[in-house]
C-alpha cells in the first residue's frame, strides 16, 4: 500500500494582523518587543505575565514558526504532512470586545482564507491534496449572538475554511450559557466542526496556589491545567443539554478530549445517581442522551496525547472505532529544546503512539493519520 | 475453573468512635441529627454546607451501611464479594490537629483491627479468604512527622492492616511536601499500600463559580473534582522527586488514578520540554525517572472507572499487563436511588466493564476481580 495522507488537524498561528495587534498591548495577551536584548516575547497566559520576572524573559520567545507560513510548510515538510487545517492560536478573539469582534474576526477569516488560496495555488501539482485549509475564528465578544452566527454562515462559503475554533469560555460564561443557542444552531445548520480547544486551565489553587505552580514550570498548567479545562467545558456542555438540542453538533476536541475518554464512565455514573436530574425523578432536566451516545455521534477527538495509553482510551471511548481520532501536532508549540533535533520531539511521540496502538491494522493507521480528516472535513 | 475470588479493595467505614465525633461537631465534617424530621445527614463536603439549604437536607443521608459492619457484609454477600479491605471515609483524620491526631488514628486503627479479627472469627470456615482486612489511617496532624512514621510501623505489626489510606493534601501541603519524607520512608520500608484517595475536589471557580457547581447537584464535584484532584496530587508528587528518593514506595490510586493513566504521555511531554528542570538544562532537578516507569513500579489501580474506557487505559499505562489493577466499590458511597434495586448499578457497571474489557482472558479476569489484591496484599 502506497504512504498514507498525512492531516494535521491540530496546529496554530497567528496572522500578520493579529500579530502586529498584539504588540501594540501591554496587557494579557500582548508580544514584548525588547529590541536590542534578543527575540520579542509572547505573553498569553496570565501566570506568565509575572511582575516578579523581567519583561524580556516573561512568556515565551515568539520567532517567525508562529506567523510566517513559509515556517510552517517547511515544517510539514520535515515531518512527512501533506495537508495541514490552520487555526488561530489562543487565545483567540476572546479579548476583543463588542465593537471590534466582528470587524475582528472577519479580517483573520479573510486573512486565513487566502493564506489557504495562496499557498495552495503556488503548490506543485504532483500534490495529492491541496496543502492548507483552515478552521475559521469567532466574533464572540459580539453585542448580539447573532453577530456571531452571522460570521458562522459566512466563513461557511469561503472555499478553504472547514469548521471554526473556539475556547473553553465561550461568551464569557463558558459552554453551558444559553447566549450561545444561535451559534449551535448556525454551526449545527452548516455543519461546520467546532474545534474546542483549552487556554485558561485551572485556577492556580487549584495546583496548591501560585507558589506551587511556579515551581515546576509550565508542567502543572500545560499538562493537567489544559486538559482539565477541556473536560470541563464539554461536560458542561452535555449537562446542560446542548447535545440534546443541537444532535448534529460536530464536536472536534482538542488533546484527546482533555480526559473527557477516561472519564466518561464516571460522570455518567454519577449522573445516574444524581437526584436532582429528572430522569431519577429531581427538580431540572438533566442530560437526555447518555455520554456514550455523545461520544459516538458527535464527538471527535485529535490524536495528541503522546502516548498509547490515551489513544486506546480515546477509540475505546468512541465505540472502539478508529473512525473519530484525528492526527495532530500542535505546532508551533512544543519546539524541542535542543535546536539541532530534525524531527520535533514533540511530532514524532505522536506517530509513534498512533503506530504503537494501531500498527497492526494499517487502514487503521491510515485513517488516524489522514483518512478520517479527509472524509469528515471534506478535504481535496 | 472455579469462580474467581472476589475482592474489594475500595470499600469504606466509619467507625461508631468516628460517627460519635462527627456527631459532636457543628462544621464540616459533621454529623446533623434532625432526630425526628427524617435521617441523619452526612456533610462532608465544604459545597454541601451550603446555608442556603435547610440543615436536615444539606449533604446526604448517613444510614447504617457507614458504620455497621453486618450491613457491609450483606452488601458483600449480595454483590458475591468474598473479601473487602476496608478504610476510613473520608476526610479521614485531615481535620483533626495535633494535640489529638495520634490518639485518634490509634483509636481508629485498632477498632479496625479488631472489627476484622472478630468478623473473621466468626465467618464459616468452608470460606476460601478471611473476611475483612482493612487500610489503616494516619494522624497526619501530628506535630512531628515522626509521629506519623511511627503510626506507620505500630499498625504495619497488627495482622489485618495492609496500607493506609491518604487524602491528597497529606499535611495540609500537598504529598510534594518535604514534611512528609519521613512517612514515604517508612512506608516504603514497611511495604505498606498507600492507598490515595481524594476528597477536596477543585476549588468551584475551576467549574466557573458556585452557581454552576450547584445547578448540575453533585455531577462535577464528584465525576470531575475528585480524579482531578487525584491526578494534581500524584502529579505533584512525582514531579517533587519522590519516587526517585523512595523508589520501592507502593501506592493505589483511587478511581484508577483519576485520570494520569490518560494523561501520562502529556505529563512526560511537558517535562521533555520544560526548560527549567535540569535534564533540560535548566535549575531545578525535576523527575528522574520517566512516568511511565513509575507507572509500572511504584502505582496500582483500582478498576472504579465505570466502563472499558478507563480501564483499558489503566492497564496500557502500566504496561498493558492486567496485574496493577484492582476490583473496587466505593461503597457505602453511590447506592441505588431506586431502593427497590437488588444489586447496586454503581458496583454492576464495574463488573461488566471489566467483564467487556477482559473477558477474552479469564485469567485476566481473575486478577482484577480478586487475584492481584490478594497477591499484592498477601491476603489469606
Amino acid at each position: 500500500m502506497s504512504d498514507p495522507l498525512i492531516v494535521d488537524i491540530h496546529t496554530h498561528v497567528y496572522p500578520p494582523a493579529y500579530i502586529d495587534m498584539l504588540r501594540a498591548r501591554n496587557k494579557v495577551p500582548y508580544i514584548h518587543d525588547p529590541s536590542d536584548s534578543g527575540p520579542p516575547r509572547l505573553i498569553i497566559l496570565s501566570s506568565d505575565d509575572d511582575s516578579n520576572i523581567p519583561l524580556d524573559q516573561r512568556g515565551r520567545p515568539v520567532d517567525s514558526s508562529y506567523s510566517d507560513i513559509k515556517v510552517k510548510l517547511d515544517f510539514m515538510d520535515k515531518h512527512g504532512i501533506d495537508c495541514s487545517v490552520i487555526s488561530l492560536a489562543n487565545p483567540w478573539l476572546d479579548f476583543i470586545g463588542e465593537e471590534q469582534a466582528s470587524e475582528w474576526a472577519q479580517k483573520i477569516n479573510d486573512d486565513l482564507e487566502s493564506t489557504c488560496a495562496q499557498v495552495n495555488g503556488a503548490a506543485a501539482s504532483s500534490n495529492k491534496i491541496s496543502r492548507l485549509f483552515a478552521f475559521g475564528t469567532l466574533p464572540l465578544g459580539a453585542t448580539e449572538q447573532v453577530a456571531v452566527a452571522d460570521e458562522v454562515h459566512r466563513i461557511s462559503t469561503l472555499p478553504h475554511i472547514r469548521g471554526v475554533i473556539m475556547g473553553t469560555t465561550g461568551r464569557g460564561h463558558g459552554l453551558d450559557d444559553p447566549e450561545l443557542e444561535a451559534v449551535w444552531g448556525a454551526l449545527q445548520d452548516t455543519q461546520l466542526m467546532l474545534f474546542l480547544h483549552p487556554h485558561y486551565g485551572l485556577p492556580d489553587e487549584a495546583f496548591g496556589g501560585p507558589e506551587i505552580v511556579r515551581r515546576y514550570g509550565h508542567v502543572l498548567p500545560l499538562a493537567l491545567g489544559f486538559p482539565l479545562e477541556t473536560t470541563i467545558a464539554i461536560t458542561r456542555m452535555y449537562l446542560s443539554g446542548v447535545f440534546d438540542r443541537f444532535p448534529k453538533l460536530r464536536i472536534l476536541l482538542a488533546h484527546s478530549g482533555g480526559t473527557l475518554p477516561f472519564l466518561a464512565g464516571r460522570i455518567e455514573s454519577c449522573i445516574v445517581h444524581e437526584r436532582i436530574f429528572t430522569v431519577n425523578g429531581g427538580s431540572i432536566p438533566g442530560p437526555q442522551r447518555d455520554i456514550w451516545d455523545v461520544l459516538k455521534t458527535n464527538i471527535y477527538l485529535d490524536a495528541v496525547t503522546y502516548g498509547t495509553a490515551g489513544l486506546k482510551a480515546a477509540v475505546e471511548a468512541g465505540g472502539g472505532s478508529t473512525d473519530r481520532l484525528l492526527f495532530g501536532t500542535d505546532h508551533p508549540f512544543f519546539p524541542p529544546l535542543n535546536e539541532e533535533e530534525d524531527q520535533w520531539t514533540s511530532v514524532t511521540t505522536n506517530y509513534k503512539a498512533i503506530s504503537a496502538s494501531f500498527g497492526e491494522d494499517q487502514d487503521a493507521v491510515a485513517a488516524v493519520l489522514g483518512g478520517n480528516a479527509v472524509r469528515l472535513l471534506n478535504l481535496k
